[in-house]
């Protein structure tokens, strides 16, 4: 049976007979180096690595302390958002301020996140794809885990914390809400914000949007036990307190200027304190349902929802980058601009922008390829723009080699995040990421490796008004497809044809390595699963 | 009858109720004030006219002669293809000199073409919207026109040439080949190119792709008489001449360094005669069949040929750019760098980008929205990105503007061009243009109104495997449909019954006084018509 056979006689057992040959090699077009049995391996690069430790090194000589690191974390921006990534003004929301951070700093056009809130939220503060930490889908209000995914799992702000820095989550979390599962009770030193999501609060609330549960009162009674009650803060191994009480669309139009309050004050205590600190700002917003603070009401262009709510992200990350200008920190903070997940085309009008196919839920690159941007004034130099791959992960590894323990992480968890430090020091870096693995819920479905993306299971249409791609997963039968993003940056027609008599075997051998790593380092089940 | 009830009968019958309405009154929303009864009415902004008129008149005392102009025309580039407009490093084909003169010049995110090369590259040198001239569709190899178009039109070079300036089209032209109708027969000094388009050339070379015609020897037979020679010289009044044989694929790819040399000779010699130019530097690329010249063979990431070509064109505007900066010109000179239509989804890959719907051909804003922007050293202030709109014939009214002959326009002719040089030269100026009204061949499409755009005759699907809206028209049932593209950038999920009891009479109304124009002043039919 030669190739060519093979390959009329249908794809799936195309796919099965490339597994089988790959079983036992690596991929021929492997460039990664094994560092540690349990770390992701990585492609080495000595000499943005000699790069990186040299600034690295001037740097502490300089400040005499470790650098402070700032993650803005917008919920369910898309791609396209930001002026600089085509939209912004384009579609009545401008930018000015996320502009400046990246023509000042590095636009990278290849971040991936996860498929969902929960999924990349999870990805940031363990370092590991959810299907390892068994965080795989969101955790909705009501749900219960069988088990305390942080019975296993390290978060970088614990490690970072133990080595002085001043560690906090302001703002949305949406990892879990059971007993020891939120930000404070797991690492953190400080958590102020939203257990899980803005439409938690509002979907209670208006009549005209949830008549079908509000006007019914045995679902409005069942339900209404379910609303979160405000924001929720809590201080290490301290107890959950409700700091700001949310009954109405006012209360919540207001969360996203609260939560800048709260920041301004973490960062400004600590600079006082002479303390380094990790920060994650986790905006609520753009998720649906937007309701942004009476000031930003019709100050888009647009004058909707979402895009007022662009407005007021743009500005309150402006605002908090004043005040480190201000204190004198913007030398000392490594800052990085991104989203969880792409856009969410379920719930438009009311969610965000992207090119691309997909949205959010799928691993269509709408719902995964997400702004990254890194700023770091006079470490990372201004008005770079780099395709190269990265992951939410690595930020997890960043975080920890710039606080200086990443020696610190146990041996018995596998890490999929590669410390990209160099790649955003270095003079039009390279990444060290060699592929991205997107997994939806307990399905692995895609892989993006150089230019190629590789899809083994696609999503359906189901709105096929607007031909949308949302979030049913269908293993339909002609996977797997093929997409060159450059060729075909919308993932429109399959190239697959062209691509696998020598690619696939590669992508293949790629897959089979990975999944490779969860029989040596076995997944948690939290019974999040279905 | 109620309103509610015409609703409910059928959108056909009420877009007529609407017009039948809308014939006697102006639109309530009607900004505009008519400065010339040939001229399209135009929103007053007497503020930013007076800052202007200032710029100018210290502009016109420091340098002593009125103002260069150069406009850069990419051929089929789409609105995503430069890196500022969200594609470059992100697909494959960093636009470093685009970028550049974007961030220290104005972006404009809203700038319209007309749907194909010939009606807009003639609405470009007519001022005049296709349907009035008659060059409604490409002029293809072998096409007769009934009547000159010329003997009628007036195009900008002339009477800027009258006025003292040297004037030159260099590249692409495809606004007809006829008997005095290329560029230095119609009133510019010098043309240097190519009569119609790339792929005129190489679809006579390349078996592989071609085949069906280049292997029937009496097909091939009958088009080879077709071929253009190569690419053609002409000065004012006198012949034509094949200044560069193209019998190669080899010859054809070096064309636009040979353009570029063409427009570095041109440009030099004004520079240095002291006299003011006005050069539309017309790419032949990125049209398919791109052949790049040999050094860019592989120059992009992505290492495919529209985008490499993309990389050249880049260089080339790059490289022409810093000659007028060498010759002290970046001062005196606006820079106009746009496209003339959308990317061309029927021939991909070989085509641009843009995250839109449809694409060339169509009046979707994939066909019609292309990347424009405007530089001018000291003149216009940097890093500025606007959503005013603007149409291609408005740069046939600025040029005239900056060469002091608007005056000289002939009365019995209709412009629809709006004089927006104070747009481009006020800090975040206003658009004057109140409407862009989108026509196909001879069918009224679509119009922009604000962030409105409402569509009249829709284009079907004509190739569901991609899923794009391709050169068929149809007149579908359901028209009008209506998206706002802040909120449905991608033109996805008509929004008609929102906009329908109070967008919709004003939308018609707009449409009735356009048409009005053309019974006061009769278009030209040329024969180009089916």
């Amino acid at each position: 049976m030669t190739l060519k056979n093979i390959c009329l006689s249908g794809l799936l057992l195309l796919l099965a007979i490339f597994t089988t040959n790959a079983f036992a090699q690596k991929s021929v077009f492997d460039q990664t180096v094994v560092e540690k049995e349990n770390w992701e391996p990585a492609i080495p690069r000595p000499d943005q690595e000699r790069v990186a430790n040299a600034k690295l090194e001037e740097f502490e000589q300089k400040h005499g302390k470790k650098p402070n690191i700032l993650i803005f974390l917008v919920d369910d921006m898309g791609w396209g958002d930001p002026g600089v990534y085509g939209g912004g003004t384009a579609i009545g929301a401008p930018t000015p301020n996320i502009n400046k951070l990246a023509n000042e700093g590095l636009k990278l056009t290849s971040m991936y996140s996860e498929p969902t809130c929960t999924s990349s939220r999870a990805a940031l503060v363990t370092g590991r794809i959810p299907i390892r930490s068994g965080l795989v889908r969101p955790i909705l209000t009501g749900d219960k885990v069988s088990k305390n995914p942080w019975e296993v799992e390290v978060t970088q702000a614990k490690l970072l914390s133990q080595a002085g820095y001043q560690t906090a989550l302001i703002g949305k979390w949406h990892v879990g809400e059971g007993e020891n599962m939120l930000p404070h009770e797991i690492g953190f030193d400080y958590f102020y914000g939203l257990p899980s999501v803005q439409s938690d609060y509002t979907q209670f609330l208006v009549e005209r949007q949830y008549s079908d549960m509000i006007n019914n009162p045995e679902l409005s009674e069942m339900a209404f036990k379910l609303r979160p009650e405000g924001l929720i803060k809590g201080t290490k191994g301290g107890q959950r307190e409700v700091a700001y009480p949310i009954e109405s669309i006012e209360e919540m139009a207001m969360v996203d200027q609260v939560l800048r309050d709260e920041s301004v004050k973490f960062l400004t205590k600590s600079i006082e304190d002479e303390k380094p600190f990790f920060l994650v700002h986790s905006f609520s917003k753009i998720h649906n349902d937007n309701y942004v603070a009476p000031k930003y009401k019709g100050a888009s262009p647009a004058a909707m929802p979402v895009r007022d709510a662009m407005i007021e992200v743009d500005a309150i990350t402006g605002e908090i980058i004043a005040l480190l200008e201000e204190k004198g920190a913007l030398e000392n903070t490594l800052i990085f601009f991104t989203s969880d997940n792409g856009a969410n085309e379920d719930t438009w009008p009311d969610s965000g922008y992207h090119p691309w196919r997909g949205g959010k839920g799928t691993t269509w690159e709408g719902g995964v390829r997400v702004p990254g941007i890194a700023y770091w004034k006079g470490m990372i130099e201004a008005g770079q723009i780099n395709n190269g791959l990265m992951h939410l992960t690595d930020l997890y590894m960043i975080s920890l080699r710039l606080g200086g323990v990443l020696d610190q992480l146990p041996d018995n968890l596998y890490f999929d995040g590669i410390d990209q430090t160099a790649f955003l020091l270095a003079k039009d870096g390279k990444s060290r990421r060699q592929v991205v693995y997107m997994w939806n819920r307990e399905d692995f479905c895609a892989l993006r490796w150089r230019d190629y993306k590789v899809h083994f299971k696609v999503f359906q249409t189901v709105d096929a008004r607007r031909n949308i791609d949302a979030s049913l997963l269908t293993d339909i039968g002609t996977a797997p497809w093929v997409f060159n993003l450059n060729v075909d940056p919308k993932e429109m027609a399959s190239s697959g044809h062209q691509f696998f008599e020598w690619g696939m075997p590669q992508a293949t051998r790629f897959l089979k390595e990975h999944l490779a790593t969860m029989k040596k380092f076995p997944n948690t089940d939290i019974g999040l699963g279905f």
